[in-house]
């Protein structure tokens, strides 16, 4: 129990709206926690059971788009799941913080690596994003085609499984803002 | 001066060595913002100023390869500058933490910033990423080329200017350590 010293240690006139204040934010943390698990894992999920084959194939071709021809959206996929299996873990601090609503040093570690996930999200999202403008818009200068047109399903997919991590972006950024909220009341 | 009620509240028996401490982090911290903001901008002007004429042309097409050519290197560029800006603009916060080394909540302030930041400086890194590995390889399955077998010095170019952007990141990340190390010794 690492806040017990600083709990013991603070003796503040107001310490009792002022613990319920922290607790209330602690159970805020854990809420956006679950929501932002659920939307990464969705994300990795959507994405990857993405494929399409198109209803028709010359004797040598046959017309078939998956997630895994794309780099980006491979990596979009192990990073979401990545952050995904971090925020069920995380779960467990933000516990802890709501029965000991006044620790500090656990709050901190928790934006350390709070922030190191932000980045990893937040570099599948924007990687995976700007494979997604290509496919759909194509790019006339480097005479890359806009592949949706043909593979419209898993253009739709792929796109739509952004969302969640863009929430889940969102959402870190909310998570860092709280706890550093609870650490300066505290 | 914000700083100065923690610092009166505060009556430890080690306040000496541990402000020196939080003075050499502060100091730590000033340089490391003034690397980043150079290497942000290194990135944006190699980046915004590359271009490549082919050799040859025929009577309707000229073979001209530009940054702006490609949406995400658009945002790169953008972005690395505003994040310039954002590193100059701090270095003011950063000096007032060299003068008031036990002040905690502007450095609560700081994280928040530099947590924004990161992400958007993350972002555009790894959405330029993702291009210019198209831009290098190519990609079989949605019959995109590689425009580099071509157009050379373009991509060595974009290339190079990618690695100020990954430097920032990697400097914003021992930033916001180095902030949550100094507000859990104070």
């Amino acid at each position: 129990m690492k806040g017990g010293s600083i709990e013991v240690g603070e003796v503040s006139k107001d310490a009792s709206p002022r613990k319920g204040v922290a607790r209330g934010l602690s159970i805020m943390d854990f809420i956006l926690r679950i929501i932002a698990a659920v939307a990464t894992l969705g994300s990795a999920l959507a994405m990857g059971t993405t494929n399409e084959t198109l209803p028709f194939a010359t004797q040598f071709i046959k017309f078939r788009a998956e997630f895994d021809d794309l780099p980006s959206l491979v990596f979009f996929v192990m990073a979401n799941a990545v952050v995904c299996g971090y925020l069920v873990l995380s779960l467990m601090i933000s516990v802890f913080h709501i029965l000991r609503s006044t620790a500090v040093k656990s709050r901190i570690l928790l934006v350390a690596l709070d922030t190191v996930m932000l980045s990893l999200v937040t570099a599948s999202a924007s990687a995976a994003t700007s494979i997604v403008y290509i496919a759909h818009n194509g790019n006339t200068g480097a005479n890359w085609f806009a592949i949706c047109q043909q593979y419209n399903n898993f253009c739709e997919r792929i796109s739509g499984s952004l969302i969640g991590s863009y929430i889940a972006v969102a959402l870190f950024i909310i998570l860092i803002m709280l706890s550093l909220v609870a650490i300066s009341r505290n």
